[in-house]
């Protein structure tokens, strides 16, 4: 068997997840492909924008999803494994405050907008503000397949079949599977990150256009109930050496818990760094890990904040 | 100024918190004390104990808490600065599914009980039944202070104060910091573990009597907004060394997407790993960390399952 690598240029775009379009791409098992992706903004934002641009965002032209890409043989019951291989980041992306979006959309209301300019590599922490450093780890946030539903549905929520999963540690070398619910499978990519927190709190990353090297394998009558995958390896040795300040929060409902873990945060981070509160809110956003730390003390669960101490040394 | 090293022997012991207990020892600002702990069974439950014990368990001894300690002069809108210094750990431990407890209370409705036997320098993985073998990093899953309230609270679950935050990374070499709310400040502590996951999800960690020894500095009208700490260094290198199985939940709740996360991972580790389903779910609450992935894409959000794969190799 013969195997073949491909190429998925940015003009192979859709809006929204639907069974009913024709593949852009048909792979065999095995094959590999590189998709050339525009960032969740959809090019509406660019190195030159301002807070003005995020303010008069359209909704309707975001998180545009690359792709179909059919996979030959792929039929209902089966997943697909997908390799990530690895990426080629553009070198530059944004993060904002979007309105209506993000855990403290209520306290943060005003459009709000950072520029990253980051070295190619992804190897190379970028520069936030005049002295706060993260430390990159690429991600395709949108990875998914055509659910088997009527119609097209929004990219916005993930689904059992994937997409919207801005899972931060599928990263280069995770094998991810993916629950195949229409024939060929369907998959689509988009939304990718150079950097993310666990929870991507204020609703936006590092957003940043890159291209992506993908390998897809099909796994018959695999039958899982929804996306899981293996990491390569550990999952947060790029951020973890300096340790982490930890902001608890508590509630009796956990999204209640994250939003006060997140306020204790910007709180912590304002007294021992200086930063202003939407600054604190934009960076644990890129790079701040929200954890359960325990969900079983009835009535009251504690949500915990990690932010890493190596981004101010 | 002399600085004191102190002892707390485990007859110190009391149900609950207030604010009205005289204290069992007072320190000076700088002081150390080594606390002798008896586990959060309050030690109902012995090596020799099967699932039966775990039926008869009698509730309102759980949970006792060893202290109060007092602080010289700490005051109201100061915080207690609280060094880990170490443990000396017993060498057994214990975990149950409890009725009435865990995030699949309702799907694990039986007694269960698993005694573990270690190595008491707490270096060495633990064996759970015949091939899992969980790294350890001992910790109080309770730390708090009296909370300014009239009569007595239960223990059970954490406050603005600390108590049972059965928060993992409270470990050696941890800094927490935790906010007075009453004169002495009256810290106790209780509940220790040999290993816990981030979620405590089934509702019990490896429970374990141990010796645990502090430092408490005090620091002046602090006024933080609830408990933070500061790691001494990265949190997760004992598990992470050979990657993780992730298993991603999905939910219009958090803690239903954290239920689906536990669920899609016991269907994996049945599969992968060949436990039974009850082996699985207390197995995740020891050393399977739960993730928020993202919460801000309306209306569903991915709760993830982080399970250390280096607990099978």
């Amino acid at each position: 068997m013969k195997l073949h690598h491909h190429t998925l240029h940015s003009n192979h775009r859709h809006f929204g997840w639907t069974r009913d379009l024709a593949p852009a791409l048909t792979l065999a098992p095995g094959d590999t492909v590189e998709i050339d992706i525009v960032d969740g903004g959809g090019g509406q934002i660019t190195p030159r924008s301002t807070r003005d641009d995020i303010a008069r965002l359209d909704y309707s032209k975001l998180l545009p999803l690359f792709g179909p890409i059919a996979v030959d043989g792929a039929k209902p019951g089966d997943a697909l494994k997908i390799t990530i291989l690895g990426f080629t980041p553009s070198g530059w992306g944004w993060s904002g405050v979007i309105p209506g979006f993000g855990i403290l959309e209520e306290e943060f209301k005003d459009p709000e907008l950072a520029i990253w300019r980051y070295d190619p590599s992804g190897k190379v922490p970028a520069l936030f503000g005049s002295h706060a450093r993260v430390p990159l780890k690429p991600f395709p946030g949108t990875i998914g397949l055509a659910p088997d539903e009527p119609g097209t549905v929004t990219a916005l929520p993930p689904r059992r079949v994937g997409g919207n999963l801005d899972t931060r540690d599928i990263a280069e070398g995770t094998v991810l599977h993916l629950p195949v619910e229409v024939a060929g499978g369907l998959l689509s990519v988009g939304d990718t990150h150079a950097a993310q927190g666990d929870g991507e709190l204020a609703g936006s990353a590092i957003e940043s256009p890159m291209k992506i090297a993908l390998k897809v394998e099909l796994e018959r009558e695999a039958r899982i109930p929804g996306p899981w995958f293996d990491t390569a390896g550990p999952a947060t040795r790029h951020l973890d050496a300096a340790g982490y300040h930890v902001a608890i929060g508590l509630g009796q409902e956990l999204m209640e818990a994250a939003r006060n873990a997140v306020r204790n945060m910007i709180d912590l981070l304002c007294r021992l760094h200086k930063l202003a509160p939407v600054e604190a809110y934009m960076l644990c956003s890129v790079c701040g890990d929200l954890r359960i730390s325990q969900l079983v003390n009835k009535p009251t669960w504690s949500v915990s904040l990690y932010f890493p101490r190596v981004v101010f040394e």
